[in-house]
């Protein structure tokens, strides 16, 4: 057996994200879609970022994201995706290098560009995502590592990582490459139009391979073509071991065998950006599950640490979560 | 600091259970009421008595059949309750005493006999208790002992300790010991009935001293006259640290701050005798919260000692729980 090295590892879409605060009419004027992931292509996207003023630009990518929380949290991380060799590139290099996470991925020299993400930020905090996957979508089978997977307690994997079957190779590798070396994996659903457009593949990969699953309830919901939660929560109970499921200000609900767990939603001011919130509840939820705590408490983590990515922009945490996940948690009376 | 000895001192009614079987008309004919706790005098009690064929005698009382339960898991435990040092009264502690539990309490050496339920069960497997508490209702302060009270992790109070005054003051002695010791204390709502007469009293109890409640959903509901789970689940969980609240074949659902964990119910073939179901589960949900399980584990682990006790007359378990548990456990893929 591999020495274990790292709590987690993460596979998905090396992007960065360019923010910027619009409008409603923004988006309606150019028959954009609100609320969302659309993906775009290069022309596009350059276009959108050219109407824009750019808040900032922060590295982000789903996976990327929770393996950034996690580190903040104090887990050891590494991560697989892959940039270009170019400026965004090493933005995104430099970026999860400082969060001291091990990314190894060999960047592409020729070809498309780095993958960005023009992240429009409405007035509600509604976040609508154009993604420009470029570099990111040339992850192929030769990228997945088996030294890291087998290093790796978990795998984990978000759901963007669809369109191009060389990627979705890439993840049943990996996949395949964690059971062989006993080790756990996690899926995140990640959008509603991945589950739309790749219900059935995603429901196979789901049943044959993930361990536990994330999903907010909309996307749980689509995943069972049903509105009603407490049926979409029995039917997804016998194919996973765990299954935490999102529901904004309702907090989440973690399916576990026998067990159905609500955890209320941790108490927000004001949110400003509703980007990562997924991918940083993942990144306390795991955290927790990796250091033995209770499903409740890893829930409550993970709302921890979705609160504070939302309010601010970026998905990429601003204050140390180690600290302030010990803080939240001793103030709810558990052990920090 | 006193030494740690007993995980549980339970405190309760010290009764011996009569065991018979009866037709619904049985009980419409006499015009006994269905499903509940009914007192009765000693002559009504020995009315009923004379009327049926008693399955057999067996050590009851519902604080005791916890401390017997949890005895079986292999905790250790102490029981203060009153009995007659009568035929019944060495009965009831023999039986505990063959449970390994330690019972100091002085009995009475005149005065009313040791207390009885006599527990008619219809074909639908309910219970109707009619019981003559006796001796049961001369505990008083003085049997309260507070070397006891300090060497256990915890106190658990059954509900039906409400009809003395004398009794009263001694379940609040109890509290204030163990609090005085900062142990913590367990209470079982026990009873609609004692829920109907007792509401204000009861919620004041259960504010002031309470730590862990155990009812089940219709005493839930009556205590906070409401019909809505959900509205009493958010009324109860500010007054302790955990309710767990039964729920027959709907399972059970466990409130801790703010996660509510809803555990499914065993699965059971045939019910033979719902005695003692309350009873029981609070033996094994306090058996793992003592061992630092899980609230959903607590759960699961009431739901098995429940599931066991209503498979068969009478309120003790007729195998070793600990053995039954460890094997159900590791069935549900959890540690034994």
């Amino acid at each position: 057996m591999a020495e274990m090295v790292y709590d987690v590892v993460g596979i998905g879409n090396a992007l960065v994200d360019v923010l910027a605060k619009v409008g409603d009419t923004f988006l309606s004027e150019r028959n954009l879609d609100k609320g969302n992931m659309t993906l775009v292509e290069a022309a596009e996207a350059g276009k959108i970022y050219a109407d824009v003023i750019p808040e900032r630009q922060v590295s982000g990518g789903s996976a990327a994201n929770t393996v950034a929380g996690m580190a903040s949290l104090g887990a050891d991380c590494a991560f697989i995706g892959k940039v270009h060799d170019d400026e965004l590139g090493q933005l995104f290099q430099r970026d999860i290098g400082a969060a001291g996470i091990d990314f190894f991925t060999t960047p592409l020299t020729e070809g498309p560009a780095t993958g960005r993400s023009v992240v429009l930020v409405t007035p509600d905090a509604v976040r609508s995502m154009f993604t420009y996957l470029g570099a990111a979508r040339h992850l192929t089978e030769a990228d997945i590592d088996e030294k890291i997977i087998s290093e790796a307690k978990m795998t984990f994997i978000e759901g963007y990582l669809w369109d191009e079957p060389a990627e979705h190779q890439a993840i049943v590798k990996a996949c395949e490459l964690a059971h062989k070396h006993e080790k756990e994996v996690a899926f995140s659903v990640s959008d509603i139009s991945c589950v739309i457009k790749h219900r059935e593949n995603m429901l196979s990969l789901i049943k044959e391979h993930v361990n536990i699953l994330f999903a907010n309830e909309e996307e749980l919901l689509s995943l069972f073509a049903t509105d009603d939660l407490n049926t979409a929560l029995n039917e997804v109970k016998p194919l996973v071991n765990i299954a935490a499921v999102t529901r904004d200000s309702r907090g989440s609900v973690v399916v576990h065998g026998r067990e159905k767990i609500f955890v209320e939603a941790e108490p927000i001011e004001n949110v400003v950006d509703s980007t990562g919130a997924g991918d940083l509840y993942a990144a306390g939820f795991l955290y927790g599950l990796n250091r033995g705590r209770s499903l409740g408490t890893c829930a409550t983590i993970g709302g921890i640490t979705a609160a504070e990515i939302i309010t601010h922009y970026g998905a990429r945490p601003e204050v140390s979560l180690r600290g302030l996940v010990r803080h939240r948690l001793m103030e709810y009376g558990k052990r920090p």
